[in-house]
């Protein structure tokens, strides 16, 4: 039995504590999170405690908190637990533990349900006894298990960002678009996810269509007159051009 | 049984042969290319010709050739045919034929089979009767069929450019950096397929995340310096620029 402690109950932290609270051999021992009322809804599931103080021991502690809190977190519960993992994209490995690993799930999570399953682990940690441990628990919850250095995860975010944030900024847009025109934005949706689909099996510079690869310089120009805002026009033009320099090449 | 010419072989036009000649109460006549190799898939489907004074009448002349083809194709034809209707998303509805209609799929199409069922149909025409014969016929090939005037689909075309080629974009950058550190593209997959599905039930202005939106300058800081190249650099700064201008409003 793997007795593990969850600090930190947001987006990451309440996903971890969903999908382990009904793993086996895994036993949550206790949730932590400064703000005591955050705690109600785990009480069910677990002794909660919101004093760094009445933490006690287990063999894993997963830190689910903000970026610029884990550092310190780690630095005043280092003596308490065996392994320490941060659960950070963007953090390094942390050293402050006995043993140090990361566990980074690497999904958007929203309030929505995720299936775990299908979301991509990927760990480091600073030996080899501490990543079998953590790879045994990542096996347990999903199918998509990575080991993934300091160096790589730093770029993976990065890749994440272009992945999705900036994706979903492109919908944000067409989005907007459609609303101004009294356009379905559901018109969009099979075009989203076919592309969204396609890039599972075909590179996506080799699935890349529309004006700018076509160097249609006449539509590019009639684009641009109904964008109404210097920022759209711009993103415009130099993603069209970015197209047209990647395909240059 | 609604008679159809088919005029281009084309990714659109050859998938609408594909999904029309499986059609119930409906004919292929006949199938133009002008480069006549072009034609010789489509031998077993329905009479083909590279000769436009071979065609003959049919109900209906489906175009799908390149956006400056058509106007002057249309002329050519526009005494053979009762009703004409172009394919495509950027150009308006022409006014050359005795009937006019517009019938755009709305998809991004490659090689690879599409489920018509799915593709959303936008529909024009310069009369009821005219509407009324493409939309039965839109109708027996796909579930989602939409009326949408020239004005909009300029609009709804330009959205398509961000929700597709511009997204797409955003998967090519993430892939070369995925590739460049050694890194498997697919562990992004579950992460792209989640955006992709979740702006079907969440506005995409709200499903946004990420360091832009939280004003994590340091890490923005950090993935600046990672990109190697100033176009790479300037995507970064204007996309995120605009997710925060997007939340300030």
């Amino acid at each position: 039995m793997l007795e593990i402690c969850i600090i930190g109950t947001g987006r990451v932290g309440s996903q971890l504590i969903r999908v382990l609270s009904h793993t086996n051999g895994v036993k949550i021992t206790q949730i932590y999170n400064r703000t005591k009322i955050k705690l109600k809804a785990f009480e069910s599931i677990a002794p909660t405690t919101s004093e760094i103080s009445d933490l006690k021991s287990a063999n894993l502690a997963l830190i689910a908190v903000k970026d610029d809190a884990i550092a310190p977190l780690i630095s005043s519960i280092a003596s308490i637990f065996p392994i320490i993992a941060h659960t950070s994209g963007s953090l390094g490995l942390q050293k402050h533990a006995q043993n140090n690993a990361v566990f980074y799930p690497l999904q958007s999570f929203s309030q929505k349900e995720i299936d775990f399953n299908q979301v991509p682990l990927c760990l480091e940690a600073d030996n080899r006894q501490t990543l079998d441990t953590i790879e045994n628990l990542a096996k347990k919850i999903s199918t998509q298990v990575y080991n993934v250095t300091t160096e790589q995860r730093k770029y993976l975010h990065l890749a994440a960002v272009f992945a999705n944030n900036f994706t979903n900024q492109m919908y944000a847009m067409a989005q907007k678009i459609c609303q101004a025109n009294n356009l379905d934005f559901e018109i969009l949706h099979p075009l989203i996810q076919e592309t969204a689909t396609k890039i599972k099996t075909t590179p996506a510079i080799e699935a890349q269509t529309g004006p700018a690869l076509r160097q249609d310089t006449q539509t590019m120009q009639r684009h641009l007159k109904l964008l109404s805002t210097p920022e759209e026009k711009e993103i415009y033009r130099l993603l069209s051009r970015a197209i047209q320099n990647t395909h240059k090449l």
